[in-house]
């Protein structure tokens, strides 16, 4: 850690940003240009994450494979607005053990084509349906401006592929994962997503319907931070996934995808980070507590190291913690790092707390002397449990709160043009890409999703007038 | 699962490992010459594959992080022998975003490059040694000849890349990671694999010395299943990895990497595997306990099930369980199916089970009338534990003894000629890669390892009759 100071994040958000990456070590920039390197801390927030969604992928039926890195040119070009979305981003492999390769390989920029063609090979009945898989992986979309975890040119995720027998139960599956992501980002991540429909102009390529949770990052902006799309049969038509039914016949089966990257690293550092660093989500936290011993003397670094010794033992039976007991900085400087790279609790132990037999503990979402308590060692683990959760909650309280401070309901288009510059618009729209295409012409923001839960009724649209009967978030966006 | 009969292990092993994978549905070939899909089964095992290990990683210290897929065609060039031990296998990435690349990127074969490049950034003193970085990842290494899980264009595994302050640091970690690897082996996948170091012609590209752990699989081949290698200084130098000692002077790191491949998976299925399919070790299995309900009415149905339900709720606290409700298949094909895809245990549920309160136990690794067993229910969990206990044992214990059998030491090489035709042999050897290559040459068959475990005193080398002061094992490889 260097000892500069951040730049502010109310003054220059994204340097802000840049610097809590670097300097949290969560992630470094590669030597190839656009991609990085996720740095131990940052993969272990990772993992948590993973293990997060994981389950629940699980829970709800799914199971996990691989498929290949390399996809046949000609699989992309099966699906005509696929190939259309996403050939301007593709990396290709054009020569193999030293020969030039008769067809040139895409490095999968998302797996659908190659994974519809497996499909179209397994799926043979009814009762092969619905198949429901997942795969972790690395992906590359050639991109031309590149932020560490927000947009690199690899980055890590996980991609779901779903089968089944008809519409209505696809449509169902997208919105479970989409349900799924969104108890992910509130219950593990402290973040409020909102869930709602991608419009057609913002939908992936090659979906029906795109749905997607939208979060608000700490300069206003929206980070798209997971997406769940119905596919339609628009790919079980171009790789023949078909299925005989129960009345023998065969039918096109109607498929799902959806994903979550390593972008949302950057939600969680955008959403709660401050002035000091990071400020992670004590369930995903990769160290929940670290313990700071001070002491001046080596019979008071005895004591001291003893107590701590046996603390990071009992905790570490349900937390994650860590005792940092590196000799060659001081107390002051190990504060300042941990406070940086965001550990929820930080417990100092010196000479007075052993005397006194009790633990100060400094909460990272509270600076300064307002965040520190003095704990007494009874029943240690469920006053840890519960401050732990408090500080999830204490975030998502502070994140909501926020976020519903920065939502406007601008009165005409002259205000929604203002409101955008620091905030989102919640707005009537009539659902018109031209309306749409003018307010980003005008203000940069786009229509980021059609939330789920509306106010009913129908109003006029914000940009044209004309009757509209669904609001819309409006927003500049990462 | 197609019902036509398993080619026999004994007249046509190749054939049986490759029917084995695809109807055990472990993988399929992807539409990409040389690269496999792994389906969920096959996943399924690789994840209790990863967690074993991450668990000991963890244990000796490491953490994990991730790096590029893409390095610069210079970095390979950077170590002589690197480059030139894997440049004929390169894949190559000339084109991004639609535009030729000025420099062409390999798609990583292997990554002490990069993260060479990395560690020359990261360490500055004494301090920030060791570094221990595990990465779970993707490689491409463009084979000729491709086998699923064998050898494949692109594979999974660890790659673990450490760096020291010394030479003594850094050989005692790659003897500690092969002794992980060996544990691994034994404890997990009941495979008796022998730990030893790869002759000079036979070590990793770059390395000063590799070491390996060897496996005989059923046809007495030998596979190299996991390899560990002290890399000297020879990346320090070519990527200018230096710290500051204690006394402020500059000095180069010490580096190691090892690794460990879903190679592995073939060798569990080619060490423990018979003629009915798969037979997974208890500890690795992803599926530990199938439970198959029997009946012929509806009331058996209700009766039946009910049982099989309970049983799968209780015993699912401690084991991987599944339940094979499957209604268009007959007992007898499901027994069949679980005996393909390696289920240890199988409990048979029928009316007369019910009845008399006893369930009908068969292990997978004893077929027949001989491998069932009948159980009370008391005590459910400790009987199953020792049963799934007894059949690693089982396992790990066969092996050992098919191991055992086909290790000659022949007493001159025509014999070694004729021995290494269904078996390894273990003779002295001086040393001489002119030696080495012509058992190659007569026989196909390589050094394997020049084990840890030696008979001490010295002997004559098999080859040339010289002095020779270390046994080796010589065996066709796959
Ligand atoms: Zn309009
Ligand atoms: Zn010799």
């Amino acid at each position: 850690m260097s000892t500069e100071k951040l730049p502010a994040r109310s003054e220059n958000f994204s340097e802000w940003y840049n610097q809590v990456v670097l300097r949290a070590e969560l992630a470094d920039y590669a030597p190839v240009r656009g991609c990085m390197v996720i740095r131990p801390y940052g993969w272990a927030l990772w993992e948590n994450i993973q293990q997060a969604l994981d389950r629940r992928f699980k829970e709800t039926g799914h199971v996990n494979a691989a498929f290949p890195l390399f996809i046949p040119m000609s699989f992309l070009e099966k699906e005509k607005e696929h190939v259309e979305g996403f050939s301007p981003e593709l990396a290709v492999v054009t020569v193999g053990g030293g020969e030039t390769l008769e067809e040139p390989l895409v490095v999968r920029p998302t797996s659908e084509t190659i994974i519809g063609y497996m499909y179209s090979k397994w799926i043979r009945s009814y009762r092969d349906l619905p198949v429901l898989i997942n795969q972790w992986g690395n992906v590359v979309r050639w991109e031309m401006r590149t932020r560490l975890f927000l947009r690199t040119l690899e980055f890590y995720w996980q991609e779901g592929h779903t089968a089944h027998a008809t519409e209505e139960e696809a449509l169902e599956e997208t919105l479970r994962m989409l349900n799924v992501y969104t108890d992910f980002a509130y219950n593990e991540a402290a973040i409020p997503v909102i869930p709602g429909r991608k419009s057609e102009t913002e939908k992936f390529a090659g979906a029906v319907q795109s749905y997607t949770i939208e979060a608000m990052m700490g300069d206003t902006r929206a980070l798209q931070s997971g997406t769940s799309h119905f596919l339609g049969q628009n790919f079980a038509r171009a790789f023949d996934i078909q299925y005989l039914d129960r009345n023998n016949q065969l039918q096109y089966c109607w498929t799902t995808s959806w994903g979550l990257s390593t972008r949302f690293i950057g939600a969680i550092i955008m959403t709660h980070g401050d002035d000091q660093g990071l400020i992670l989500p004590p369930r995903l936290a990769p160290i929940q507590i670290v313990i700071v011993p001070i002491y001046r003397s080596e019979a008071e670094q005895s004591q001291v190291m003893a107590v701590a010794t046996q603390l990071h033992k009992q905790l570490s039976t349900r937390f994650r913690v860590k005792v940092d007991d590196r000799s060659e900085v001081t107390p002051g400087f190990k504060f300042n790092d941990w406070e940086l790279r965001g550990v929820p609790l930080r417990i100092e132990i010196g000479p007075k707390d052993v005397e006194k037999g009790v633990l100060t503990v400094a909460r990272r979402d509270i600076p300064g002397k307002a965040g520190k308590i003095t704990i007494h060692p009874n029943n240690l683990e469920a006053q840890f449990a519960q401050l732990l959760d408090d500080i999830h909650h204490a975030l998502l309280k502070r994140a909501t709160q926020f976020r519903d401070e920065h939502i406007f309901d601008p009165k005409d288009y002259e205000e929604l043009k203002e409101v955008v510059q620091h905030g989102w618009a919640f707005s009537w729209w009539c659902g018109s890409a031209e309306c749409e295409a003018k307010v980003k012409e005008d203000t940069k923001a786009t229509t980021r999703c059609i939330p789920l839960e509306q106010p009913g009724g129908e109003g006029r649209c914000i940009v044209c007038g004309q009757r509209a009967t669904q609001k819309v978030y409006f927003a500049r966006a990462y």
